[in-house]
């Protein structure tokens, strides 16, 4: 998969930090975490070329830094001439915003779904699911999880040529699964095929407060991207606010276990990443601040 | 007054023509036209601090490309603590645009005024005025032109000096316009006063085929800011659309006697500016093609 964070300002955004949005990329197929103002001339910068392929939109909640490039984006579409669905999802209100609005900014030459949605399986393919949980932030407010199914394991071809299975159908069987008989002997998947590998998971929580579900969620997690919108210098505004420190983004990953933290929603204040990364790294060792451009590439894991 | 071009393409943005705004300048009082979508990143990038003060954003259509950064604007501006009202002007249903969004951006920190416009005077104070008139692009569209009063004639000390006045109040009073009597003698402004000096005069026209409405508008304007999207090469693209060549926009500028012309709103289709320049050039010299980040000085008339 590969992560490129476009925008990583908290609301106001600053000449080198621009408003939320996160793209991954999974063989083809796009998701992008929130959407905010200016996102459609990113996409252009990074040359991610989103226009005519599988995509999916997940807005975290209706404040206008998360969705106010969701309509220039559609437009852009449009004028592109995609005919490819779009599906858009984030939490209650979203399709009234969407009523008011689209039909300003977008000709008829795509499908346009709306989903609004409720913690729990928001969406499943056969590769992959998506997960929704609240976050809390004085308005529904979602984070979600994008978890890859298990991969089939590691195949192992001198554990089947010593087995004197030639190379051929019936490698392409085991490593499907399938139990085979050769010259009178039954020779099972397990014998040249390694345990199941697990799917990647990436978990997306900003404009929130740490919460319970957030932590349940990201458990295990190849990636978690969470809200440090202050320091613990700011725990009360943090507070009144509805975001997260970095030192609490950080507890929060220790105890999820998960393997990389990558901090963003950075407040204008910090003119600099020093101040965050280090609180961060204090508790949670593997953690980063995002910055625009950041693009991480995570491969499978083995 | 200086000039300053925010965004200069067509509906398509590219990595480096975002969607249209132009900013003017004037004794601390700022006039925005037209706000497309990244209108507030681009004022951070250029240090234009509108947050506090006096403005008038006038936009020419409700297509998405010319308001699309408004309400991020607003959304900063709140975030700002600004307290000034802030006025918006533009053709009919731009309220309706405004009720159905500024809810969702604003706090209610600074009033915000939306007029719906029809062509004729605008806004008029003791020091400028604004006009309006019908473009041709198949929606409501409204050109703009900022036009200046007159300022008071030059003074001529030496003049002033020959005739035995002495420098101070009796000089405030002729520059003022006021006869004075100085030793039995009645002298007249005009004796040291030269005649009044027009004030500057800018049209902005973008969206729209050239028109009649345009270049009465734009009669003896200093400067003229027109669309431009097409070449004469798309002649017909251009009348489908209701835009104009650069080769129409250079003809109405020498028609309505302009001092300079400018055109923005460019296709997509021009990687560089030679083609539009070289056509409107052909027609009117002083003519020259929008880049994002473009900025005039226009000083006073003499």
């Amino acid at each position: 998969m590969k992560i490129s964070f476009l925008g990583t300002s908290a609301a106001r955004p600053t000449t080198t930090r621009w408003l939320s949005c996160v793209v991954v990329q999974r063989r083809g197929e796009f998701f992008m975490f929130d959407c905010g103002e200016g996102t459609q001339y990113r996409l252009l910068q990074k040359k991610i070329r989103i226009w005519h392929r599988p995509a999916h939109i997940f807005i975290s909640h209706l404040h206008y830094d998360h969705w106010g490039g969701l309509f220039g984006l559609i437009a852009s579409m449009s004028l592109e001439g995609r005919q490819q669905c779009l599906q858009i999802y984030g939490p209650p209100g979203i399709r009234t915003l969407f009523l008011s609005l689209v039909k300003l900014v977008r000709k008829e030459n795509f499908p346009l779904e709306v989903w609004e949605c409720s913690p729990g399986l928001i969406l499943e393919t056969t590769e992959y699911r998506v997960l929704a949980c609240k976050g809390t932030h004085g308005i529904p407010t979602l984070a979600f999880a994008l978890i890859e199914n298990m991969r089939s394991g590691k195949f192992y071809p001198d554990r089947a040529t010593a087995l004197g299975i030639p190379k051929g159908t019936l490698w392409g069987k085991l490593q499907a699964g399938k139990t085979i008989q050769i010259e009178g002997r039954t020779i099972t998947p397990d014998q040249v095929v390694g345990p199941p590998r697990p799917g990647l998971k990436i978990v997306y929580a900003i404009d929130t407060r740490p919460n319970k579900h957030i932590k349940e969620l990201s458990a295990n997690a190849d990636l978690l991207i969470h809200d440090a919108t202050f320091s613990r210098m700011q725990q009360s505004r943090a507070e009144e606010t509805g975001h997260s420190t970095a030192y609490e983004a950080a507890t929060l990953a220790k105890r999820a276990h998960v393997r990389q933290l990558i901090l963003t929603h950075i407040s204008a204040r910090f003119r600099t990443d020093e101040i965050l990364r280090n609180e961060a790294e204090e508790v949670f060792k593997p953690s980063r601040v995002a910055y625009d451009g950041l693009t991480l590439l995570l491969p499978p894991n083995e």
